[in-house]
């Protein structure tokens, strides 16, 4: 089969690989019915995180079960399932806690642009919908996979609660979904730091009550001004900057919290500033696991539309494109259709 | 009046001040009926901290309220008092939301280790017992200005819920009152970093169940040992270094609590590190306000005694001497008698 390599800086190939097999009694093997490309894989491909050797790329993905290992009991052939990029047995005292990306076990599960993918520990890593989807809620439901789920989890870790004033710093498809969270959450305010017309439309469709085009300390001064001089009750940080990180923690109201959801690149907090301004953190990669029933319920029952994030959908073999898209932001997310 | 004054590294000394009189109709000017010696002085004492020039030093205090301004409403000349080492209002959005020690309008309280004392905003820092209190009371009483509350606030900001496994870096009278604090609050069990016999005695005492006298990367492992890999459910960290902050994140499990109360002293954490932890950081000045009432009360009904972390009592004016025991750790904490 034909997936997506990356090589290096740059560089995503869609390239000849081995096609997968059940290695382990407890994997399964899918078929892939839509996969995309990830913000955090950015990092990657901007030659910020660097590459040892060519590399199977992407991590999400929702499918179809075609093969189970020896020992799968909760999915089975035919199914339509959808994972998280950790894999998770989802029994052990981190997963039973809630967070399944810390799970003693866990596996990262990459290779995912491309027709076929071997999930490992499919017990506790997929979960079916309720019957076979129609085509058209396939892009929501790609969309819990990674960045609804991630989103979600980055409301939650702000303590997000029924009338509080939120704060969204990031408006990529993560920044998008926890406006979105945040308003499911049942958030009086949700002001979203973001400066490109498209995706303003996008947060505003999402709930956004209040957009802030300015950043740094012009966006603190910004958020101040918004909420008479307090700051916002929670702050969802979705980029990982040392930039986006303090704009977040300067932007919360002494008790408040943030939730930090971009994967840190080159941030440092310093302890005493922390100390001072008395605010919460709570972060990590986002144990979609724990969410995905709660969420294909509201995918499936049609409350949430998360899919909308996909301004663009290419074939699997053109990902390369999807890639250029993504980091000269003429796209906010790719879909990739095999 | 003769009060205690710090002139730089190591070099308290007891001498002439002016007497504070009302300077706002806000105030009120108490007399002193104990006041202690803080482990967070100690920074300044070793010279850690710089002093700019010669200042009234200590901020926990509780005595008699001899004057009033003319606004001053909730207290009243003859009442036992205490307040927090931060003034503050009481009545501004910080106040409300349970953060006065971030009130809008906070003052720092300093000069406590002297007869009399000018106690900023008085009506929305300063609360009375029920009535004059029983001498053996004192110590306890006192203990509520500051280290009782910033111990409870440990506890509460590293989320302790009944049955947890709770940790506690630091066995200074801040650790053993988190000791005390989590217990209060149910925890299940509550483990000690301590070395030192007198200190762990005092933490059995006050509801340690297990005590762990290793440090750095090797207390890290025995909490790991103890809980079967998994880590406390909540870290309370009274120190301040960047040792026993990394020792209290390490020993956090994915999804647990840090409560961090140590003032940081050269503290940094790495974004990456912490988002891969998984863990939650809250921490800052205890906002001892919030806590008055409830802990007044546990005191005065003889629920908990916080007044036991002082193992040494000096007249006022060997307030020198109270700090030399406390940085060589003769004693644990100095109360100091005008």
């Amino acid at each position: 089969m034909r997936g997506a390599v990356i090589h290096g800086k740059g560089d995503v190939r869609f390239e000849e690989r081995p096609a997968p097999t059940i290695q382990h009694p407890t994997d399964a093997v899918i078929k892939m019915s839509a996969t995309c490309v990830c913000g955090s894989d950015l990092w990657t491909y901007r030659g910020i995180a660097t590459v040892k050797e060519p590399t199977p790329f992407g991590h999400e993905y929702c499918g179809i079960v075609e093969e189970v290992g020896s020992a799968v009991r909760s999915v089975k052939r035919g199914q339509f399932v959808i994972g998280s990029f950790f894999a998770s047995d989802n029994t052990c005292p981190h997963c039973r806690a809630g967070y399944q990306t810390s799970c003693q076990h866990r596996e990262l599960v990459a290779g995912a642009q491309a027709p076929r993918l071997r999930v490992p520990l499919a017990d506790g890593t997929l979960v079916a919908t309720p019957d076979l989807p129609p085509d058209d809620l396939i892009p929501s439901l790609l969309a819990l996979s990674d960045v609804m789920g991630t989103g979600w989890f980055g409301a939650e870790a702000a303590d997000v609660k029924p009338g509080k004033t939120v704060a969204v710093v990031g408006d990529g498809a993560v920044g998008l979904l926890a406006v979105l969270s945040a308003r499911q959450m049942g958030a009086g305010r949700v002001i979203v730091m973001s400066r490109r017309e498209t995706r303003q439309k996008l947060a505003r469709t999402y709930g956004a009550t209040d957009i802030v085009p300015e950043r740094g300390d012009d966006a603190v001064a910004r958020i101040m001004d918004l909420t008479e001089g307090v700051g916002a009750d929670s702050v969802v940080e979705c980029v990982g900057t040392q930039e986006s990180m303090m704009q977040a923690i300067k932007s919360t109201r002494p008790g408040g919290s943030i939730g930090y959801v971009g994967v840190p690149h080159g941030v440092s907090l310093d302890g005493q500033d922390l100390f001072f301004r008395h605010v919460r953190l709570h972060g990590g990669p986002a144990p979609v696991r724990r969410f995905l029933p709660q969420l294909i319920d509201l995918v499936w029952n049609r409350k949430i539309d998360p899919g909308k994030v996909f301004d663009l959908t290419l074939p699997l073999a053109e990902v390369a494109e999807g890639y250029r898209a993504m980091d000269t932001r003429r796209a906010i997310k790719t879909l990739l259709r095999p």
